[in-house]
């Protein structure tokens, strides 16, 4: 079992007693926080899939037997894109990226980068994944395809896919691909503890048990997520906080930000609804984007995602760094350490609503929790704002058009 | 000399007649349009050093000098952030990857990062850049220390920074590190053209004198520039446009994204003032943010640059993609292509302000050329809001209480 917390959810930075008025008032917050309450519990007492997924392992024995085949080659290429890629690449963050396997994610059909691809790589030493839910996704049938021909065949090729006929179901079988089933009921962005997040996460050797308990605790005590939520429609509602910053102070941590970005985006963006997600990463975006941040509109709220690195990393030579004594002997963690708490400071000095995720460590576990943090997070916010978390209708009409243009 | 364009401004998705609502009068549109004249008279008549980078080639002998040396190596590290690194990463993903020397940007002070980077390169065969225009950027000096020590060394070390006395100037002249001089006149998110980017640039083999060729088009015509300008003010002012979306459907323009956004955010973003910035990539972006776009908030404009690639990449065998006939015998760009045509059709059907940046090659001359562009853009943008586009005074008090966290 992880530790009973593996973070700390820090809320204070929210609100007016703490940052005057750019914060909230209690009576602001309450009402919408109360609302979570019966939104939770009808969520808790649904059939939801996702909900289920923390306690399964009934899957793992299908997904295992497939990554042993992958661990014993060199590369493996993971076609898909969105939320068949975003929680693969998230938790192969944590993994030894110089360890063999390789896993490369492409969630793009860049003719550049397939030229590339195709140079680089030994189709002897390279398993692919192809993952799409319907199993008709365009970009990720397209790169198959251009696999397929490259490889010469499908015999270190896996589909993951919904059970159920369609073209890339019919290519696997035809092409002697593996076959692993994608939950019908579980969507794209919500689906990196299931397949396509844990068959990555198995191949690169981490521990995925570890990640479905992480996931389990937040399921147990939601209430984190419950305020998340009713401070990000608070926010919005009396604070005009129309976007909302994720900024981890933490590289392993960058790609969860490109992973709750599509979560949030997809989720609350319909019927004119939806606050902006903004990925950012520190401290490289304190010499970018932190100006705005502090000094430009007030209409973002802040979540910055610290870690307990102050004794970790080199050591940084007292001798050498004689003439910087606030760095001399330190460690480089302790920099990335001081500069998170600074910003977090500095946030809240210029009465920007900030709040603190601050991890005690960073394992499978925590990056569960996390995860499902987010995903209910998101679940509650949606139904606060009124609109269905779980469907993207608008990005329909792209679709046939881009099939109209091709056929031209 | 390149092609004298290197790619068309089309902003007919920006105006009510081609969108409805959500677009401008050209009444709207005109007097901001007007107001650039001036500007852009007065800022040429300026002595403004970086108007002067694109015909300056007095710099790169010098700047060839430590390429030359380093070009002898397997890989090279580029220490620096903000400015100091991101025009170097827009440039370099023009380059072969492949060849070495590989360049590593490390533009964070991750611990893990770190311990991961001594462990994996080989100092004997490894050279270390450091950019700090200043001299003195704590995160670039704690880079610095820790590989100085690691390499035992300063002898495949440059520094590039102010020709004037400061930390870093000392610690080359201490460890026999190579140095060259960062123009005291040109900001960190205005360096690119300068040797912040070129210096990188260079050592990968890449043309520098196309790119100051390519931005000296743009600068000999700058209407776009302009035109830009007064169509970022005007949809914020008149159709509450507080977001600004860059939107490439092209990897290798991923990191321009990035360039953008601190050049557009540290510039603009003071008083209040300042559109927020926003990175998006195609197609993958569509599988994650579309849907807000195009049905979340009408509060955000569309920067799409496409790329004529429709008859690059690996071919789609028409055989294999039989039952996908949009897609059989097709290469894998026109998909990339149909769908970058998609998206923006969408956007306009869905009344969302929208121009595109139509390339017609992407080399270093269109680099040049884009980065003029978008620096102009901003500039003249600054203008009109009535802010200094070349001061970023807010980050300070972050630095202050860094160095206080330390000390303490």
């Amino acid at each position: 079992m992880p530790n009973a917390v593996s973070f700390e959810h820090v809320t204070d930075g929210c609100f007016a007693d703490s940052i005057g008025a750019g914060g909230l008032t209690r009576a602001e917050f309450e009402p919408l926080l109360a609302e979570t309450g019966p939104a939770l519990a009808a969520l808790r007492a649904s059939e939801l899939p996702l909900l289920k997924l923390p306690a399964r392992r009934d899957d793992l024995p299908a997904i295992e037997a497939v990554a042993a085949r992958m661990r014993g080659l060199d590369e493996v290429v993971i076609l898909g894109t969105g939320g068949s890629s975003l929680g693969g690449q998230t938790l192969y963050a944590l993994a030894d990226a110089s360890k063999k396997p390789r896993l490369h994610f492409h969630d793009n059909v860049d003719p550049h980068t397939f030229d590339v691809l195709l140079k680089t790589l030994n189709p002897a030493r390279t398993g692919v994944i192809a993952i799409s839910k319907s199993g008709t996704t365009a970009e990720t049938l397209a790169q198959l395809f251009v696999l397929l021909k490259w490889a010469g065949g499908g015999q270190r090729f896996v589909a993951v896919t919904e059970p159920k006929d369609s073209t890339l179901t019919r290519l696997a079988k035809a092409h002697g691909m593996a076959l692993l089933d994608h939950d019908p009921g579980v969507g794209g962005r919500y689906s990196a503890l299931s397949v396509t997040g844990v068959l990555p996460a198995q191949i690169a050797g981490l521990d995925v048990v570890a990640l479905r308990e992480g996931a389990a605790e937040v399921l147990a005590d939601p209430a984190a997520a419950a305020a998340g939520a009713a401070l990000a429609v608070a926010l919005w509602r009396h604070k005009g906080a129309t976007q909302t910053v994720l900024m981890p102070y933490c590289d392993r941590l960058a790609t969860f930000g490109l992973w709750f970005r599509q979560l949030w985006a997809e989720s609350l963006g319909k019927n004119g609804a939806g606050t902006t997600p903004i990925r950012a990463v520190g401290t490289v975006d304190q010499h970018s984007q932190l100006q705005l941040y502090l000094a430009g509109p007030r209409d973002k709220m802040y979540s910055l995602m610290l870690f307990d690195c102050a004794n970790e990393g080199p050591v940084i030579d007292a001798s050498l760094a004689k003439e910087v004594g606030y760095l001399a002997g330190k460690r480089m963690g302790a920099l990335m350490d001081a500069e998170g708490r600074a910003t977090v400071a500095t946030l809240i000095r210029n009465h920007r609503p900030t709040r603190v995720f601050r991890l005690n460590r960073l394992d499978e576990s925590a990056m569960g929790a996390l995860m499902m943090h987010f995903m209910i997070e998101t679940i509650l916010t949606a139904h606060l704002l009124g609109v269905d978390a779980f469907d993207q209708p608008a990005v329909e009409e792209g679709k046939v058009l881009t099939r109209e243009y091709l056929g031209a």
